[in-house]
């Protein structure tokens, strides 16, 4: 990781705007700009980045080297449009945040295009490190390649490039690991709600399973009657769940899926 | 935490008599004999333990002031009939350490009965700190529950009283919070895998997953495309997983119910 000066010009003000805009400013790079439709996001947003330049019309964004957009997905595209309209002509480089999104949206548009996507959970009341975080790079040139990762590197030491297509399935991984892991940890706080015990109980077990991970492949960690196929057990706590539908479908449909992924172990 | 002297039997040599056994000896506690219906696991165990009594044969048992049963639930109650046949005489307390069974297993056949549950997934392979494991504990005697609490005591600062009916219930949320989102880590590993991504990339944000709920409700942690209800970034990680239609529906079930527990804050 080393200091640049890049002028960067966020476009978004949510959670990936804010914690990577942070992560950039302590970085050296000179925020020049943050856009958003809603003015005030913009200007709380700039506010915390000591940035005197909050806009909400695109033609006032101002000069800058790179134009950075952490925006919901679908409405990249119209977004990187109309900065395009504007802006290209100085021969900026665009860059999205997004897993999901190729290339391509931007490289249609602009000549120098590319992708920083940081590969983790961003709440706003909640500080996170980059120095390690992993950073998933790819660019519509050589030149641009060259631009991302230095803007990458100057944030992680972590920076790997990969293809749209190997991002997409990166994120969607993340999705599973991250997203769908948490709520499992919520659905668990709400059924001790109901026995009225402190949901705090479980923060051992959720580290456990969390750092078993760093030492063995997680399909070998896997504990409990679903890996076991424990079917008294499985009966019990479906029971339990009798008043819910819904989470009896997300019980099943996970310990067959854990089944599932066990087969052939089990059969051998 | 203190040192204590009972005379334990140890009736299992699964992973939870492995670890609780080690944790008892640590905690100066004589582990007497240890049975499986498999003697080999047995012997292994046993010869772990610095113990030189292995069993298959229920009636050989030594006597112990405590048999301590960690063996799967549905062979734990002819179990505890033939120990109690041969052994209750002597007036020993009968604990069993599962999560999904009730005190009564125990209580039906044997006047001093306790649970011990330890609320942790445990793998042989990888060493446990008993120290600070929240320890869940049940008796059915005020006397039983003093020997219970004072063996739980020698191993961790977290010993909790629960009633049958609450521990179920912590049961069925440990399986949420450990199995089921340790299966979502499997899931993602095996994404990553078709793309010829190392799963270890995965391993700060599965960190921060857990690190987060320190901190603030895992409800309040959600992010990704389901608790935003990003249909367009949904419906790219569907078509993602169109040669897997037991992956899609897990991917919609565990979508639908963010989306469900989140539903009330969506609409106000």
């Amino acid at each position: 990781m080393r200091n640049i000066s890049l002028r960067v010009c966020l476009i978004g003000a949510g959670n990936v705007a804010t914690h990577l805009g942070a992560a950039l400013r302590q970085a050296s790079c000179q925020i020049v700009g943050v856009y958003s439709r809603t003015y005030s996001h913009a200007a709380q947003l700039a506010q915390q980045l000591a940035c005197n330049y909050p806009f909400d019309v695109i033609e006032q964004l101002p000069v800058a080297d790179i134009y950075l957009f952490a925006v919901k997905d679908d409405v990249l595209p119209s977004l990187v449009k109309l900065v395009a309209q504007c802006k290209e002509s100085a021969g900026a480089l665009f860059v999205h945040t997004a897993g999901s999104v190729p290339l391509a949206v931007l490289s249609e548009q602009v000549g120098r295009a590319a992708v920083l996507y940081p590969m983790q959970t961003f709440s706003k009341q909640r500080a996170v490190s980059f120095a390690h975080l992993p950073l998933f790079i790819e660019a519509s040139t050589t030149e641009a390649l060259a631009v991302v990762r230095e803007l990458a590197s100057s944030l992680s030491d972590q920076v790997t490039e990969l293809t749209s297509e190997q991002r997409k399935m990166l994120h969607l991984a993340a999705v599973f690991a991250c997203n769908f892991s948490n709520h499992c940890y919520a659905l668990a706080a709400e059924l001790l709600a109901k026995e009225h015990i402190n949901p705090d109980c479980l923060l051992s077990l959720i580290d456990e399973t969390a750092q078993k991970v760093h030492e063995m492949p997680a399909v070998s960690a896997q504990t409990g009657p679903a890996v076991r196929w424990d079917e008294s057990v499985m009966a019990r706590h479906l029971e339990l769940l009798q008043d819910n539908p819904a989470l009896q479908q997300v019980y099943q449909v996970l310990s067959k899926s854990i089944h599932q992924l066990h087969h052939d172990s089990i059969r051998s």
